[in-house]
């Protein structure tokens, strides 16, 4: 080799290194492993990879598991048909394998026979996640260590909801446009499409629901249904099965069929035809989600019928197929004198096992609309006949959007983790979720997704960590916090230890800290409007009662909070009486739920010792003072990430700490109007004026 | 060096080598040279680069000239401030050297004097011009081939028109989500500002208005010009001036001024303060844009104003820090009995003279609305006393979005080269646009931009063509069509000689073929309501008449096309006696215009020899053939393009075809019930039904 072609490759090797990280790798990167001793430990133990048939799924796990391996360990991996033997990873599809007998359908466990490794699983998604795991453990150094390891999903349906509109714009999308090009598919397969399958498959996500739920009927003609089958064939490999979501309106807005009614036959003959006909371009279509008679949209309640009658109608379509219907609970009527907190129990509950069997009802976390804080909604545990499936939300709408960092791990384990008594203590929200309380065959957690087409998928590189985590929890919810930000800091950032724990640091206080400079103890529903960003507390009209902030803050000259007590609007009756109990009582409601619950004097005398306006206003200026304290600690990090990635996050922190002054100011003065108390020592009183926080507000607001 | 190292070395470049082209780096493909003659010849010629000053201007091309040649060359070259010597290119601002006497501002001259190359010019803008254009030479092989090579651009002002909203949507944008994050704004630099700067520079656009006509006043509030501010300080280094779209009614929006009369002193005042407030943070703004009572836009009409009052109050409240106003002609009343052809014409020609000396009037090429093919715009050449900027459109609102292939410098050009007579013959639009037919010292030439989020810039690959066309056409409109097309292809796709040539010819049909499948004969406007996609000439009814097909197209029983001669609208005597005198007889008309101006019978004999319907129903036939045959010419690419990007084109070609067979069979079934005459040999009838091709249609006009 002459030297100049090695200054050559020298110089393209430099250039490799140098180049900056963009982020599109997200948790996928299969370098070299820096740790010599543990790389030639693996490098010995896999010389090749066998797979026993030649289906779809099992090729997808091949083919991942050996460019994982090929790319960490530094080696060339073959890939052959048989059982191999010593040195050879055999990929395993056997329900009868003695190491799957207890677990679930996807669950997988690693085993060492005979000088053996292999990965056995009752079907081929089992074989694919447990080699994405295998391949999580070679980057953790984690890999080989017992002779038997297994895992089993707790969740049967893991699943990411895209509120995806036709022409590219995505509802609540902070991280670009639509990943999904639909004017050119089917004929035009961005490679996208696949990295997207393989991030998903590579946390145990097994289904997306591709178009937003505010639907439109186009996505149901079968010129879209051949560009939702394009997409099915990418997915498909990957054990991800496509979902739409429809219009209740479509037997009229496509074929003109005079009425909606799930109970006319016309109707019910429109949907069956209709789904045969999907199904005859989809044969593994997964089913339906359907938002219905909520915030404008068609439902079967336009024609006198109740939730069931719609879900009921859509699964016996979809039963011949083996498809699901779920059916979204997020509904609220508009009443000024009513609580919007009791509105979908109101619907929902009476409706408890009147839904077909492969029906499932979708609830969202909390009972108002994915706050940065809500008590979990109240209708877990209440209808013990139906599978319910949890919504979560990524895309930080009410988190302020991809400019603040929140780490929403904890925000999902705190609902999960909720006693709802329904069966006695223990009956936890995840309980409920994952079937096990009541016995139901289904179960579904969904997550609106955070993804676009930003070249880091997530707008904020930190919130990549949220689609981790919801696709981690939905598989086992019963990973920490902190475990799963770990596994993900050390796969997508860092593995240099000190960093890896300044990060880990900053991730798991990071939603505490988003609550307490925008609402904190409780105080809920107070964001711009429509827009929802952004402080907007005296916003008194909007099309809806229910839409404005006075509505849940109740600011008066005695006190802040919404009483849901038996003294105001009741709603803690929806709870079970031991959750009755944990917060109806002023005095011992935990902080974080008191005005969710409670109308506060501002004087009264909280558990802290300071009375609730001193904590209430301090709480803004800790919180701003912990995003300083984020930016200060972000600084650390710089000799050992990525320079590009630094310095996006760095600016990132820079608005946040802006967005997070803005919050605190509006929030401040506008209810020391009410408070009429000085703002309390140490803090100073903000230098701007309530009306020139109203401007800044108001920016957003126009057209 | 050890056997282990050189191999994963090589391991490092083959994976750099086979990496997929994403054609993010557009034309700028710094590779190293194929020809190893000519790269050594190169190499022999230039060892460093001297620069005589500091500027930030002279600064960005010294680098950009360093990295191009490292990149082409394969060899390290220095850049040191000075003179230098033999083999160190100097970069030379000297507006008394005698190369640049006769250039304009910005031109640039590449001499070699005392065996020293030098690229030099009156302006740091012009060396940067310089530095791109010697790195498209030694890419093409052109490079110091004289030892004087001058250029001089030809249009002042060569800017981009963004129609980008703040929330990141793009007005008839098909490429992703706004290139522009104004949430992340000031703090977040999108490293992607800076490509998109130098893509601009490489190609002599020196302007850009970031935000869509349709303007937000957010633009132009203290918290959204830091924003601008940030942009603007990206694009500075790259010779780059920042304009914003206005809002007409800003006083009224932002600080209740009771009225936006532009002679309500209350107004002039605003505006005047909210001008130096913008040039107290950007030094150098550029100016405004305005769209004014056009499609329900306010403006100086809501007052009784004239848009010349309109124009002149801004124009003087920029004066005083050397800004400009640009003031858009776009405009038409509904009148169901006018022609909408006229509409701009009769508001604007009694203006001229009256616009200030820093106002220019932007006019569409056209008098509608970037229809496949326009007569020019009748207003050119009939403003003798005001500069006239040329708006074109990049982004291809009706070119079939990013489905469609359509190379755009031949339609721009078709305009550029009409010959208005104003002056006699030979003055054409591109001198009127240039500002040479009547000695204007300002001169503009903008495009509405096709950029977007999406990797690739463009969606389409071949788009990014047009932004490259736009750019170079702006600086020398006299290039030809071929020209810009064979220098894009190769400095973005490849230089194989067979290749350029297939791909050259493709771009320089793909625009004929287009109007061949859409709007053959000089039809137009009969394309999908709102959406502007796919056929809908069967449109009667709208929100306003002129928004609807039958408006344009006028079919009946007898004939075809809208009569503009004086026995119709009598559009055409707006134009110069010679013009008219080309266009007014049906018989002599040029094909390509005939449907623009004349209403012909069915049964009429063409040049063609056919009839009126042979010709024009075998025009579909013939363009959907042709795009077959496109799809079979770019097959014999495949062994010399990257293959990301071939299989990318190919999947659009074939959406391409799909979407020209609706076309072929809406228009031919569609009129063929006026014409009431048969498909003409050796045509075959469209096997769908009019009523079914109405169907696909009607799905783009779902929510």
């Amino acid at each position: 080799m002459k030297k100049n072609a090695i200054i050559f490759l020298l110089l393209c090797w430099a250039n490799t290194q140098l180049m900056a990280d963009d982020g599109y790798r997200l948790w996928l990167k299969y370098d070299l492993l820096s740790n010599v001793t543990q790389r030639t430990q693996y490098k010995n133990q896999v010389n090749a990879i066998a797979i026993g048939s030649n289906s779809l799924v099992l090729q997808t796990a091949a083919k991942e598991l050996q460019l994982g391996l090929q790319g960490l360990l530094g080696k060339s991996i073959a890939v052959n048909m048989g059982k191999g033997g010593k040195g050879v990873l055999l990929l395993s599809v056997n329900p009868t394998d003695e190491a799957v007998q207890n677990l679930a359908a996807d669950g997988f466990a690693i085993v060492q026979r005979n000088q053996q490794w292999m990965v056995v699983s009752k079907t081929d998604n089992g074989v694919l996640y447990g080699c994405f795991t295998l391949l999580r453990q070679v980057k953790l150094g984690t890999a080989f260590k017992q002779q038997r390891y297994s895992e089993s999903p707790k969740i049967r349906l893991r699943m990411l909801n895209h509120w995806d509109n036709p022409l590219g714009t995505i509802e609540r999308g902070y991280a670009g446009s639509s990943l999904w090009k639909w004017y050119e598919l089917p004929e035009v397969i961005d490679p996208r499409y696949i990295d997207y399958a393989r991030a998903n498959a590579s946390v145990g996500i097994n289904a997306v629901v591709l178009n937003n739920v505010n639907a439109s009927a186009r996505f149901l003609t079968k010129e879209y249904l051949v560009k939702v089958k394009a997409l099915a064939e990418v997915f498909r490999p990957y054990g991800i099965k496509v979902f739409l979501s429809l219009n209740f309106a479509s037997p009229k807005i496509l074929d003109k069929i005079p009425t909606s009614d799930p109970l006319d036959s016309r109707v019910v003959e429109w949907w069956k035809n209709k789904t045969a006909e999907i199904y005859s371009i989809i044969p593994d279509f997964g089913g339906y989600l359907v938002k219905a008679n909520s915030e404008g949209e068609p439902g079967p309640q336009d024609y006198g019928r109740t939730h069931a009658d719609g879900a009921n109608m859509l699964a016996s379509a979809l039963a011949p197929h083996n498809g699901l219907v779920i059916w979204r609970a997020f509904v609220y009527a508009a009443d000024p004198k009513g609580d919007r907190f009791k509105e979908a129990y109101k619907d929902f509950k009476p409706l408890d096992g009147k839904f077909a069997s492969n029906a499932l009802v979708q609830v969202k976390n909390g009972p108002i609309d994915f706050q940065s804080r809500e008590p979990f909604h109240p209708l877990f545990g209440k209808m013990p006949q139906t599978p319910l499936a949890m919504e979560f939300q990524l895309t930080q709408e009410y988190l302020g959007f991809s400019t603040n960092w929140v780490y929403e791990a904890p925000l999902f384990k705190e609902c999960l983790e909720s006693d709802t008594y329904a069966k006695g203590k223990g009956s936890t929200v995840a309980k409920v979720i994952d079937g096990s309380l009541d016995n139901h065959a289904w179960s579904a957690m969904a997550g609106v997704a955070n993804t676009g087409s930003d070249r880091n998928w997530t707008g904020h590189t930190m919130a990549q960590a949220n689609w981790y985590a919801f696709g981690r929890l939905a598989w086992n919810y019963d990973l920490t916090s902190e475990q799963i930000a770990e596994e993900w800091i050390q796969q997508s950032l860092t593995q240099h230890p000190q960093t890896v724990g300044i990060i880990k640091e900053l991730m798991l206080k990071s939603r505490e800290i988003y609550v307490d400079f925008t609402t904190p103890l409780g105080l809920h529903h107070v964001m711009g409007q429509n827009i929802h960003f952004g402080a907007e507390p005296w916003l008194e009209k909007s099309a809806r009662p229910d839409w404005t902030a006075i509505y849940y803050h109740r600011a008066d000259s005695l006190g802040l909070g919404f009483d849901r007590t038996s003294k105001g609007s009741n709603a803690l009756s929806l709870y079970a009486p031991e959750v009755q109990q944990l917060w109806g009582d002023a005095q011992k409601c935990p902080l974080p739920y008191l005005l969710w619950f409670h109308h506060v004097p501002w004087t009264q005398k909280l558990s802290t010792g300071n009375t609730l306006w001193d904590e209430f206003s301090s709480r803004y200026y800790k919180g701003v003072a912990s995003v300083a304290w984020m930016q200060q600690q972000w600084e650390q990090t710089k000799p050992h990430l990525d320079q590009a990635i630094f310095t996006d996050v760095k600016g990132r922190l820079a608005v946040q700490h802006r967005e997070a002054l803005n919050w605190r100011d509006a929030c401040v003065l506008y209810f020391q109007q009410y408070a009429k108390q000085p703002i309390p020592k140490p803090y100073e009183k903000p230098t701007r004026t309530l009306d020139e926080l109203k401007k800044i507000v108001e920016i957003y607001q126009l057209k």
